[in-house]
């Protein structure tokens, strides 16, 4: 499991700086299938899937509790056998490394289920 | 509040009916500010507004209770500040009756909070 997971989110200003996209390779290399989506704002996502509903609903509500840990909310979209993730820091509209932070942390919690 | 909450999902086959789109109307008027959305598949959305978290995640889980309760299961988007839901029947790929149920039920239930 990757180290980013020892690590906690910093407050995320308005000033804060947006990874350099040249990093992105080397920070996903740290993460389980993630992927970012490089539209207007970059994210990035992951989906995860569940053979149960109850399954997904109570990872849903892990990351919810990591959410409000971090103080940093990702967008969870829940349906009958899948949970995806999307980590994005608004007030920078773009990746900040809490969300890699993030994303290694949700593996981790898929893994301990 | 709607009537259509006193029924319940029929469970739904791969040849079941679906909602004549000159019936949205109608069914459309027995809800509170939900749309449809007319892409290749029909769905019944709405956005909730929550003030926190917390509420959000609350809503969240009672969705997903009304959902093993139905055994019909929306797509559930959970991102800070609000919950969006869209209902469709995967099965007949458009609206059944049992989305706009499922709709009503999800209004009581944010009503309820």
């Amino acid at each position: 499991m990757s180290d980013l997971t020892d690590k906690k989110c910093e407050a995320c200003t308005i000033d804060a700086p947006l990874v350099n996209s040249v990093d992105y390779p080397d920070l996903l290399k740290e993460l389980e299938d993630w992927s970012i989506e490089e539209e207007s704002i970059n994210k990035l996502v992951k989906s995860y899937n569940f053979a149960n509903y109850a399954d997904s609903v109570s990872f849903t509500n892990k990351i919810a509790d990591l959410a409000e840990a971090e103080d940093h909310h990702p967008k969870i979209v829940l349906e009958w056998g899948s949970v995806k993730l999307e980590w994005w820091s608004h007030k920078i509209k773009g990746l900040h490394l809490n969300d890699f932070i993030c994303a290694a942390k949700s593996d981790k919690i898929f893994n301990s289920l």
